[in-house]
C-alpha cells in the first residue's frame, strides 16, 4: 500500500515555560512514524506552534499524548497572550500531503475529535473543511471573544460545541479541530511600539475587513521586543502571493513612517510560495518549479516508489 | 546498492533549428535511467542547453547518441551566435548529486572523454575538477578566441587537446568535458540595444575583471529582442548570492539609465539559491530550508531509501 502522509500543525497555549514546551513536544519526538519538523514558541503570543509530518495513525497517537500533557499543565483561567485562543490545546488542523484526499483528512479530523473528547473531556469544534456547521468554516467565528467570552456563551445553542456538552473544560477550555489546505503563517514586524499601527495595517490587508481575499490577520504588540506585528495566515498563497501581502503592508506602513524590520515564516511553507516571491523580486521570467533540482528529485523518488 | 545520481548539462551549438534541436534531445527523452529535466534553445546565443539527471551509465550512453546527432548536423564553419563556443558539442559537465563524490565524477568525465574521442573523432579538453592541466580549470581559457582562433592555435603545444590529435574536427570543432559543482546560469536582460552597456556591466560583476569572486559573465546582444544581456554562471551561489549579483547589476545599470527588463534562470537551480534570495527581499528572519515542506519530504524519502 502507498504510504499516506499528512501534515499536522497543532497550536498549544504555552509559549513561555521551556519545561512545559519540551514536555508537550516530547511525544512528537519519540513516536515512530511521526516526524517533528518544527516547533516554535512565542513569548508574546504565549503560544506553541508545532509542525508534524507523518502517517495519520502515529500522528494521532502522539497528538493525544501531547494534548494530555498540555491539558495537565496549562490553566486557561490564568493564560494571557497576544494571540486569540479558546483552549490549552487551541487548534489542530490536519493537512493532506501525499496519497490522501481532503475528504479522507476530514474523516481523520472528525474521528480524532470524537476520540479526543472521550479521552480528555475537552469539548471540540470542527472547522474549515471538517466544519459541521457552515459558519464554523472560519476559525475566527468559533474563537469569537476567545476563551473568556466562549466560557459564558457556550450555553447558547449557536455556540454549542460539535462534540461534548455545552460547557468548557474548567482549565483547558475547548479545542478546534479540522482539515484544511496548507497555509503559510507569515508575520511582518514593524519598527514601532504603537500597536494601533499594526492593527490598522492588519485591517487593510485581511479579507474580513475588505483586504486580500485569502489573508487572515491581526495586529499585536511584541512587548518583549518593543515592536508590533501584523500576524497572518495566508490561506491561499497561490492567489495571495507572499510578496504581494508584504509589499502592501510596506506601502501602508509608509503612511505612519514605520519601517518593516523583518518578517517571519512560522512553521512549514510550501516551496512554491517562496519561489513565486523570489521570481517576483528577481523578475525571473517563466521560472518553473521543475527547474529546481530538489523538487525534481522529489518527483523522481515518488515515481520510484509508485 | 545505493543509486548514484549525477546531473549533466551538455551544451550544443544549435539554438535555431527546431528539427535539429528535437533530434539532439531525442536520445535523452528515450533512454531509461536518464531524466530530461529541461532544455532551452536560445536563438541569439544559437545554443541548446540540456539538463539531465540520472545514473552515470545511461546518461553517458544518451550523451554519445545525442552528440553524434549534433556532430552530423552542426557545421562550426558556418555557426554564428552570441555565446562563446569551440564545438558542435561545446561543453559537457558532470555534476555530483547523490551518493557519488566529485572524485568519482572526475573519473566518469575522463573515461567518457576518451570514449567520446574514439567514437566521434572530436578532440577533447578536460576542464574544472577534471582538468589535467591546472590552467584548464577555467572554461574561458580553453575557449579563448573560440572556434575560429582555436582552429589555428590548436597546433601550439599550450593549446593541444587532452585527448586526440592537435587538429579540430573539420565541422564539429572540439568538445570540453569536465566535472564541477552545481552552478546557476543566470541572465539579466537590460532595456537597451547598446551591447556596450552589457559588456561594461559584465566587467564590473565578474571575477576575471575584479568583480565578485564566483561570477563568470559576458555581455551580449539579444538582437531578436532589441535588448542586451549580462549572461552569467554563478559558480558558487552560496558565496555570491543571486540577489547580490542582480542588485549589483541593477545599481550599475543606473549609471546608463538602463532598466532591468527581466532575468532568466537557465536550466536547473538548487532550491537554496532561490530561498536565499527570497529571504533577502522579504527580510525573512532565520528561514531554514528545513521549513520547506518539499525539502523535508525529500529528506524523509532519502532516509526511507537508505
Amino acid at each position: 500500500m502507498v504510504k499516506q502522509l499528512i501534515e499536522c500543525v497543532p497550536n498549544f497555549s504555552e509559549g513561555r515555560s521551556p519545561d512545559v514546551i519540551e514536555a508537550i513536544v516530547k511525544p512528537f519526538r519519540e513516536r515512530k512514524g511521526c516526524a517533528l519538523l518544527d516547533y516554535r514558541a512565542d513569548k508574546d503570543h504565549n503560544r506553541l506552534v508545532v509542525s508534524l509530518v507523518g502517517a495519520p495513525g502515529p500522528i494521532q497517537e502522539a497528538l493525544l499524548e501531547a494534548s494530555k500533557v498540555a491539558i495537565s499543565h496549562i490553566d486557561m483561567e490564568h493564560h494571557q497572550g497576544g494571540h486569540p485562543r479558546v483552549g490549552a490545546v487551541d487548534v489542530i488542523p490536519f493537512v493532506p500531503l501525499r496519497n490522501i484526499t481532503m475528504e479522507e483528512c476530514v474523516e481523520v479530523a472528525r474521528r480524532f475529535g470524537r476520540r479526543y473528547y472521550e479521552e480528555t473531556g475537552v469539548p471540540v469544534y470542527f472547522y474549515e473543511d471538517a466544519a459541521l456547521r457552515p459558519e464554523r468554516k472560519g476559525l475566527e467565528v468559533i474563537r469569537k471573544g476567545q476563551y473568556e467570552v466562549l466560557k459564558v456563551e457556550i450555553t447558547d445553542p449557536g455556540r454549542h460545541p460539535d462534540v461534548g456538552a455545552p460547557k468548557l473544560h474548567p482549565s483547558a477550555g475547548a479545542t478546534v479541530i479540522g482539515a484544511r489546505k496548507a497555509l503559510v503563517a507569515f508575520n511582518v514586524n514593524l519598527g514601532t511600539d504603537d500597536v494601533k499601527v499594526a492593527k490598522e495595517i492588519a485591517k487593510t490587508v485581511r479579507s474580513s475587513s475588505g483586504g486580500l481575499c485569502h489573508v487572515k490577520g491581526i495586529g499585536l504588540a511584541l512587548e518583549s521586543r518593543g515592536l508590533v506585528q501584523v500576524s497572518m495566515n495566508i490561506v491561499n498563497y497561490e492567489r495571495n502571493a507572499l510578496y504581494r501581502v508584504l509589499e502592501l503592508i510596506r506601502m501602508e506602513a509608509r503612511k505612519w513612517g514605520v519601517p518593516v524590520i523583518e518578517t517571519e515564516v512560522y512553521g512549514m511553507i510550501p516551496a512554491t510560495a517562496l519561489l513565486d516571491s523570489a521570481s517576483y523580486y528577481m523578475q525571473i521570467a517563466g521560472l518553473d518549479p521543475n527547474q529546481v533540482i530538489e523538487l525534481r528529485l522529489l518527483e523522481m523518488l515518488k515515481d520510484d516508489e509508485a
